[in-house]
């Protein structure tokens, strides 16, 4: 059955060939175990060798690129003698353009593969399964790298692995960058053919997943709310979370019976959450944060049976949904795709260092929303026969809310948990014992409580189960409440990126020095020499004006400034609604110091308006732009970490800064974070800043705007609206500090109450004023 | 530890006692088990003999009545020795009068009590646990036995036995009779002790429990929608369900995991449904109906993941909710405590002898009341991924519509399935594969398919599971579609009694021969003999008046007849507002060729006002009554299975038959079945017929209202309504050729056209009309 692949192999590889054929006469007495079929060099070859391939064969693909390839590995291996898919040298096999990957059968595996520079023609990158009927069981995919594969709209969900079958496995790979809409993985357990599955998700290395704006971000999603009946026994243990930033819940576990276990989530902007389904388990995790960005979060409880026991929380100050320990409330009689109950949840031997408030109780509450809110969507229901004990806080700083009941805990048992808060009162000493013990540090993450004298621990029904602590170690013979069972404790090494992810791949990226690259006014030298830069570069504008008359593509991370005091000025000649710089996917601009002129009919900043497969950023500072269309237009499906204006005039400009083309309501919006400060808006006529977010969804939590320091004066005369400064459905909005002077508007902001919005310390002069509407009414988005 | 109690055993127990000590001796050296630490003879005792007891300690009740006493049962025994607290002669110890039990601990064993007489002071009468905290497990009740120990008033809900904790057993129990609201049978699963629990409900014989009208009467539910999140692993298995007529579920499983195996459904009006939870395996039972009457089902399906295997139907003739396999529309996105939908459904292997239309799908639809009903109670998700195959049907008639799609079943496959039809076409034949075989005979309700040929059996994802047939022959040699592989077949004695429940009890009535009892017009010789007859007997009233001046109580099953062609006339003189038969608990009268008459104020027939503590009947034939305030009158909290009203003339009374009391609008009724056939209603002023049933609930079938071949005139005049016939809320109505003549009402009735509301060839003169609302407005239940 090799005899074809054999003959195709070509003179180079005759030396292969020759050992080939030893290894398989010798192999030839024994059981048929890998034996490699040929090394195959393009996509014919590789589906003719697939087509062929039995037990124990070993598919080699040579290295180089393998540009729009649909593989499907379809065979039938058995446990001693699986079919191998692999790279010649991991690593050097790069699936780019239009590629994917899909398999079914029994006993396949894949090792090595690097799909990157490209997207996936399907809605998965990588799938366990060929068809709806024909998926894969005890295969898996190792050692492989899927890097920034997004599709080219960032509203063209889909999902890098999605898991179907039984008992499949993705371990060591690195998986980072995904931009575009969907979770990064998935398991679907639709038919009985996934159910069960015993997959397992571990030693993998999930790099940074930027801030997608919006839900539909997860790193992990287990099911669905349509299978959330269905037991999964799904296994996501020893990987790195790494900048997981993609939306409010990294793992979101939404079937039964999962276990999560000895991860690592540091500073990953989310929580994991067991969002639908029941019986998870969520043992000896890290969640490391660094004590000042709130999004890092922890655990977010929903549903019944679930045990969270064995956890270390290290610097994590999220709030409410993003707290450490969150305790939703449910829906009485939830619909399936609702909140359900917290019921029959055990929290026990957690260790919580630095954080702050970490136990919050009623999460989500919403009852004073149920005038805008139809009744099954009232998180009222509070949690029942809930045991939160033998776990163990220390506060450097003493706390004096440790536990936050949004809703009452009256259904929660609190027993034998202890805390070191510095002396400092705190509400309900009964459910936490005050006490005075002190940390050893193990390594730079790691601080364990040294108790002192022996606290009794409570024992739960089932508790006899929790065998292991934190590390592994016995809790039989000596057992102590906390994370880890008093001892010495040996450094975890929890961030020696060598144990996750793929061997031949490391995102460590040694910090260059940037260029900096001088220009001159001469014609076209600015552009020239910009598309010439590399990402991080410095461009340094000698002083002179800048005559530009086509747009500046940005596509890369670059530094636009001055050189000396004297600011460069750049006038654009370009045609109308086009900006002076064309913000491209990975395009970040810092410009500084930087005069910007137009004609009054073109933008000074933009996007592209299709195929922004990745974000753009832009940081504006100490520039004067003035006689622009648009200060900055970003166009629908595109999105920014971060905008930022600061120190900088803007002035005679038809519209400010406008991010509200996601008008889906579905959640999206236009950048996470949006800041002005001490910027000065004068004559512009609309959209001084106008920002949106529609759609109902109470666990996404973005987007952000700040505006301080700053000053707007003659502004809004042409707002349709009458409102300022435009932020409907942005969560966190703070105004403080500005002073607002003949705005001929009705108001300048209004607040939405019951989320995170706030405004102080302004000052108006014949301006609108600032109102607080307490409940918006909102499009549901499911 | 013993010598308490030994002391307590009086002389004449004195050989008991020395054997006691030799057995304790002889043990000594062993393991202690099994060692019998007294006989006891009251609760001091009992308790006592309880508090002491330990692993191997055997506590006998002394034989006798065992009268208001509430047993708690806690012990730690052990799985070599466990506690047991038994009869001193099975079926001997009588608990009697206000009494339970409530049992915690491990390794307790419960042995030969009977309950009767009496009822519960609590919620139970069998608990599994003594408190909240405190449940049993590895606990068992056998060869025990409860009949008719109801709570006084129907509403007063409780059940019979509760399990709690886990591993918990109820074997060889009779238990029947329940009448009160409540399941007769619930297993417990709120709190993580109580999950996973392995219970087993195996070899009882569940008797007959009466129709209770209304919800809440299921033989046994597996949980509640609060806990369906929650894994069961609870196995009914081995049981005899005689006549579990309580309501249209007879085994609810509402949680996960449920095994239901080789059970015998013998003539009971439900069926077993999957109400909650998924995952149930519902395999090898046999259902068996008569034919005749449709209120027999099978098995209704809603929900995930079940597999309906191996099953026999039998002359089930149920249709809809009702039907051998009624597969359910489910809600989208259902409230926890509706209609999930139907999902990896296997049915596979059943055999459907003589059953029509024994296929059903999308039951329970209702798109069509979308006007009436709230979104989040509109069953339009059909079912998905569902597989219907290897199945056989045989029709000794020919059915056109094996297959009835109350919403298309077009998310299930049909594969392998054959039926002899007897050549008559039906619909879908691509479906089910038309062919001729025989039947053999096994026994009196046992005929399989002997196929002549060999039909292909489709092979679905985890097929190979299914090892056994309905008899536990094996299918991995040698396999075939249907219940029972082909073969020899031996009978498996379904009906035998002896195989199910105690063994000391047996509910085989001998059909006992009535006495037929002549009675005089001599003042009191009537109400005497009443009093004095049996159940059963005949009162024979000799021609003549009979005057009554007070209630005659009937509470048992008593026929009272005129001995000859002349009607003997019952004058009733009591007192307003009394009734001339008083209905009490068990009275179920017939009377035949009677007069009663009244002199306006009072009642014919009416029962209790407070504690009807079980059903009364009432049939009524070739009699005249007249001059009476109600013809009937039924209070709240009062049920009769069946109401007969035939031949009957009713005159001149201020109102006819009222059974409108129950007007909690929770599903409740006062009979299942109200019959009037040829009778003559003339000058009846109001509430002619009132039979109301409240609440909106689905799967509640009932009640029955038939008028036939009757003459309603001059009837009405008062009726504030103006209706004649008042049946708000039945299910199930049929006037068919009745004459209404000068009846001064709008209507003679409103039919509830969505249900089987119908009437015909009525003929109506100087009376309303009947019209046909399609859709009612009601409460919800729930």
């Amino acid at each position: 059955m090799n005899t074809i692949l054999n003959s195709q192999l070509n003179i180079r590889k005759g030396l292969l060939f020759f050992s080939l054929i030893i290894m398989m006469i010798s192999c030839k007495g024994d059981l048929k175990t890998d034996v490699t079929v040929g090394v195959v060099k393009n996509i014919a070859e590789l589906d003719e060798a697939i087509s062929n391939a039995g037990p124990g064969d070993n598919i080699v693909l040579a290295n180089g690129v393998w540009k729009d390839v649909q593989i499907k590995f379809l065979g039938e291996g058995t446990e001693k003698a699986p079919i191998t898919l692999r790279a010649e040298t991991p690593g050097k096999v790069f699936i780019e353009g239009v590629s994917n990957l899909e398999m079914s059968g029994d006993y396949l595996k894949v090792n090595g593969l690097f799909f990157r520079n490209g997207h996936s023609p399907t809605e998965n990158v990588i799938a366990f399964r060929t068809s709806k009927d024909s998926v894969a069981n005890y295969s898996s995919v190792s050692n492989c790298v899927i890097l920034d594969f997004n599709n080219l709209e960032r509203d063209q969900d889909n999902l890098w692995v999605q898991f179907y079958g039984t008992h499949n496995k993705l371990d060591h790979c690195y998986i980072a960058g995904k931009t575009n809409g969907g979770p990064t993985v998935r398991v679907d357990l639709k038919g009985n053919q996934s159910i069960r599955n015993y997959h397992q998700i571990v030693n993998n290395h999930f790099g940074p997943r930027p801030r997608k704006g919006g839900a539909r971000g997860e790193t992990i999603q287990l099911g669905s709310s349509f299978t959330s009946m269905s037991p999964s026994n799904t296994t996501i243990a020893n990987n790195l979370f790494e900048e997981c930033n993609g939306e409010v819940e990294i793992i979101s576990s939404k079937t039964n019976f999962n276990l999560i276990k000895n991860n690592v989530f540091y500073k990953s902007e989310g929580s994991v959450v067991t969002r639908h389904g029941n019986y998870a388990t969520i043992d000896g995790n890290y969640f490391i944060g660094d004590g000042k960005n709130k999004q890092f979060g922890g655990i977010r409880i929903v549903n019944t049976g679930h045990w969270i026991i064995n956890n270390y929380f290290y610097n994590i100050i999220g709030e409410n949904f993003r707290s450490p320990l969150a305790v939703m409330n449910g829906i009485p009689k939830s619909p399936l795709n609702r909140y359900n109950q917290v019921t029959d949840v055990v929290v026990a031997y957690n260790t919580y260092v630095n954080c702050k408030s970490p136990w919050q109780f009623g999460v989500g509450t919403n009852i004073a929303q149920a005038d805008v809110l139809p009744k099954s969507e009232i998180r009222s229901a509070r949690a029942l026969r809930t045991e939160v004990v033998n776990n163990i806080i220390y506060n450097k700083i003493g706390d004096k809310n440790i536990i936050i009941e949004h809703d009452k805990a009256d259904g929660v048992t609190f027993k034998s948990n202890i805390v070191n808060n510095q002396g400092v009162a705190f509400d309900n000493p009964e459910r936490i014992g005050a006490t005075e013990f002190e940390l050893t540090k193990v390594s730079e993450n790691i601080f364990l409580p040294k108790l002192t004298s022996e606290f009794e621990i409570y024992k739960g029904f089932g508790f006899e189960k929790i065998t292991k602590d934190l590390f592994g170690n016995s809790r039989e013979d000596k057992n102590s409440i906390g994370a880890a069972v008093q001892g010495e404790f040996k450094d975890p090494a929890i961030l020696d990126k060598t144990k996750y992810g793929a061997d031949w791949y490391s995102n460590v990226v040694e910090t260059a020095v940037p260029n900096v690259i001088e220009v001159t006014a001469t014609n076209g030298e600015l552009e020239t020499k910009i598309a010439a830069a590399k990402a991080g570069d410095v461009i340094s504008l000698s002083p002179g004006t800048y005559n530009v008359s086509k747009s500046i593509v940005i596509n890369k991370i670059i530094t636009i400034q001055s050189k000396d005091s004297e600011k460069a000025e750049i006038v654009f000649t370009g045609a109308d609604n086009t900006p002076v710089f064309e913000l491209n996917p990975y395009g970040i601009l810092t410009i500084k110091n930087v005069i910007l002129t137009g004609n009054d009919k073109q933008q000074a900043f933009s996007n592209l308006k299709e195929n922004m497969s990745n974000h753009f950023g832009l940081t504006v500072s100490g520039c004067e732009i003035n006689n622009f269309n648009y200060v900055l237009k970003a166009y629908k499906q595109t999105f920014a970490e971060e905008i930022t204006f600061k120190n900088t005039a803007i002035s005679d400009c038809e519209n400010g800064i406008e991010l509200s083309e996601e008008t889906n309501d579905r959640g999206d919006y236009n950048t996470e974070y949006l800041t002005i400060d001490n910027c000065q808006f004068t004559n512009v006529k609309q959209n001084v800043i106008d920002y949106y977010r529609g759609g109902y969804d109470e666990s996404t939590i973005g987007g952000n705007l700040l505006v301080t320091n700053s000053t707007f004066t003659n502004c809004g005369a042409q707002e349709k609206n009458r409102i300022l400064l435009n932020h409907r459905g942005i969560v966190n909005v703070t105004i403080n500090k500005n002073t607002f002077t003949n705005n001929s508007v009705q108001f300048v902001s209004i607040l939405w109450g019951a989320k995170n919005n706030v405004a102080s310390e302004n000052s108006f002069s014949n301006s609108g004023k600032i109102k607080t509407e307490e409940n918006l009414v909102m499009k549901l988005m499911y």
